[in-house]
């Protein structure tokens, strides 16, 4: 392999860049070329592909986004689509791939490597960290704490003010995101996608609470739970505890961007080593994640179709934390 | 004067403990003794008061919130509360009141003062910066300096996604926060309630963008100005640009929080001890504040009735740079 | 058990009030009495000892330092000293211990336990991460994130001025804390007392990066490394390359404080779970820690005598991602 | 004037980006066409100068350090080197010019005027707020944030320990950044060049400190006071304090680094716009600063021999405040 390109898709994830810098560099370090792929699919599409060189990813470390940008293909969805990226590819002589993004973006190179044969290696790039095969993926740390550091400063209101909060956190379907939040914030009722809490059982925390004087808590509720979110959740309780004074904050795409924490940073650097290392060594459609400290290759087809389970000793921990 | 009382109230800002610890720390220094009040005009009504050293504000000075708590008072609105309130300070043998929050407050410190002849000096504490008397209000600057970083961080994401967002900050009735963060977060639009921008003129700007390949945006919005928010500017603007992809951001109550700026703390100091200073001088029923740097005191009478202006100077500066 | 005690010794973390959180409440939530003991084992001799209930830690999760406070007691290691505080401990009915803190507190631990037989749980509180028995030590995650935002900022500097600069991170006898801040601070070199960098080497690395234009460069240096710290080895350095630009920084105390990270709060909570209910199951003289993220009680006795190793493989990534 | 250049020089600022970007847009704006002069006037001599479009300044507002890189010049200041500068500003067709950095780099510009004539304004970037013609330097309130931040960090130890810090910061020969920071940071101590200080006087405050069991203390030394820095005063201090428990932090060059403040990115904005304003009005030879928030331009003359003073009574709140 002489030549490789690289990408970025799917939703962005603050240490995608530190990846991508880990990837060129180890590139180059072994002598391969390496090549941008500006906007995920669509830019294989287009061909919107350059050469990069070691001062390409010069003090982009820190910095979140993506600067390949990225982007949600419909186009490479299609085998039309997928038929002019590979003509792009082999137009620029590309031998390898890889992807930095989440299931949706390995989907799409499962399906390439099916039909085309171009290998490709995946670097798991989401807040979310609901990605089979590795403990974290790149991006979920920053994510925590920019929520967590959201929550600190709605404590100082809600502890001020003596108010119950009521603030929604992102995770997609998992409870990732929300349960360090609970416990590193401080709350006193989490509610995930993985483990039912009933709007009755919030009602009673907070009326016990409330007579015992305590009135300021803070509820932290995963977007993806099944009552619906925060907004939801907190009418409901609040038409049975007129009383209390309560807010709700929905943190939002603050979780997506900022500069990556040290734990992204490394975390990205040596998947990103591992992915070009792989490709070298003859590694093929599958994911590098760390699972125990360990890298790990997973294939893509178990990165997407099998699911990682959150520990449920964690919701007990809420509960333990906030008596 | 020999004992004075102190207290929080309204909207709850940061920068108010460093303010009570300067008004404690030079109550101290010139020899008054300092009793705080807890739950702002609540608290008065009820007793919940207690004396206070120079050690009590030891190490509050970075915290965001109110050690002494805030609330919003209904029952002081009456006269029974009035006299309750007024029958603890005589209690309490409290001559002199320093109260820190904003027109609300000073309201109520205004009628106290007229029935029952207790002078009180206020403390302009409040994000929203729209008081009259002060060129700045404490927690304003922190709350900008939050709202911007979290501009910057969805800025990440707007650019490697190439969408536009609509992001609401607080306010209240001015774009006072509004306006740093449009400029400082480097934002395409800004709509406030001092000046009208029509949603067809935004249409017309992002259609612009979009026909020379500009396909990020940010729209930073006041949450008071006339279209209702940002959920439903986005909405409209959307209809017409279906072919963008668009986002809304609610900062919300973050901006509340947080440990104050060194502006804010700064601040709050100078104007904790201006208002202990000048009880001792005797004054009374007025609002220190600084204008041009220099400290100023300005009737309560004045800063509730009387409305501070927005430079529109400002609003051409967004224009101008977001060529 | 009925009554158990918790104290923090030796260096302060960021994460301790976190963990001190989790042994309160959860030893209230199983039934057992709780008392703070300040200053560590000073405090243990001269009765510095109170009952804690629930809210007595409320609102500190997010808080560095630590509010019991810490210290290192010469009175405690003597025979004397420790007979005193076990004469405290009897006076205050306390069955076992909770030990927040490294080595030194969990050599004292241990002593103790031998000589009077009082059970004590450690949880492993320090930034150096050099602790034997787990992956990770309360406050090392705060410390790295801590110093890294410090080398950002040095970045802007470097790359503004075209400057070398030698940073010197703490971290005792370990490259722990140098190495993540190499990597993650897109650092050229990295000097720890794992691994010999001749100061030739450096000087040749950077003669190479002036020869090829490249004249800004940050070199990390661990406060442990053999060359003595960063202004000794940038004395050498220069001396030999007068051409160009160098500073040196020492990151220092700010690597103690501060709030601690989503990560830190997340493993001093469950640290603090598991020490109060070790105690419970009778376990003693043990040190609670996560390796593979998996909980593990470890003989103080070989935290003590045994030493973790850093993997040379981080090392290499230096060099790779600094080409 | 069609076509004009912008340099920045001398120490860098965050805020300088912010800056840049005005005068690149406000000139666009205008309709002249504006040329970026790289690393000061060394780029200038060596005709580092390229053309700047609004899109060579897109999302630099909250970067810290300067796109444009920065140097301080030998070879300016000899008369060859001013003639080739000017060889190449006619080379490029440049008919003005704003500068962006300290008295150094307007020095410079106002020699360079005197001899070809070449208009300049300049904007002012130096974290030291030591220019005399504006209330504020750009850069200056970011770098006082980062201090006081560090400051904050290094208390929770101090607290914690029961230590004593000496604790230096920037600023040249004025106590501008020194003084906020010790009443923002709750200090018991400052020293600036401003006012004496005697060694005697620290430690009558710190001994009557200690025998009221007051055991921490931080003293803010700005890095021009006369004892001559941190170090030298803490050793003589330490001498005569034995039983006391102190440490020494130089915060050092992170002070000059990271992401500007809203109030730095708009002063640094309405700064940039007043230089390009400045220049197609005819104005020459001149700082653009903000007075009590006005807008103010004052000769060079001016600038560089002038002194702007300290208010006298920031120290007496510090010692107010400590009590």
């Amino acid at each position: 392999m002489k030549r490789i390109g690289v990408y970025t898709s799917g939703g962005d994830a603050p240490g995608m860049n530190a990846c991508l810098r880990a990837v060129v560099r180890t590139a180059v370090y072994h002598g391969l070329e390496v090549y941008g792929i500006k906007r995920g699919y669509n830019g294989m599409i287009n061909g919107e592909i350059f050469k990069m060189e070691s001062s390409s990813v010069s003090n982009i470390v820190q910095l979140g986004g993506t600067m390949l940008k990225s982007a949600r293909s419909k186009e490479f969805m299609t085998k039309e689509g997928r038929q002019k990226a590979y003509d792009q590819l082999q137009k620029f002589g590309i031998e390898g791939l890889v992807a930095i993004g989440g299931n949706g973006t390995f989907t799409g190179a499962k399906l390439f490597f099916e039909e085309y044969g171009i290998p490709t290696l995946g670097a798991p790039g989401t807040i979310d960290n609901d990605l089979y095969g590795t403990d974290y993926t790149i991006g979920y740390d920053t994510a925590v704490n920019t929520a967590l550091d959201a929550i600190d400063k709605i404590r100082d209101t809600a502890d001020s003010h003596e108010r119950v909060f009521f603030i929604e956190v992102m995770g997609r379907d998992s409870g990732y995101i929300a349960v360090p939040c609970a416990i590193g914030g401080g709350a006193e009722i989490v509610m995930i996608p993985e483990a039912k809490v009933t709007i009755e059982s919030i009602i009673d925390t907070l009326r016990a609470g409330w007579n015992r004087m305590k009135t300021s808590s803070i509820i932290i509720i995963a977007e993806g739970e099944i009552e619906g979110g925060a907004t939801k959740v907190a009418t409901k309780v609040m038409e049975a505890l007129p009383q209390m004074d309560a807010r709700v904050s929905i943190i939002g795409h603050v979780q997506r961007g900022g500069s990556p924490t040290a734990f992204d940073r490394l975390l990205a650097s040596r998947l990103g080593i591992a992915c070009v290392v792989g490709l070298i060594e003859g590694k093929k459609n599958m994911m590098a994640g760390t699972i125990n400290s360990s890298l790990v290759y997973t294939p893509f087809e178990e990165t997407i179709t099998k699911k990682k389970g959150l520990s449920p000793n964690f919701t007990q921990m809420v509960e333990m934390l906030s008596i």
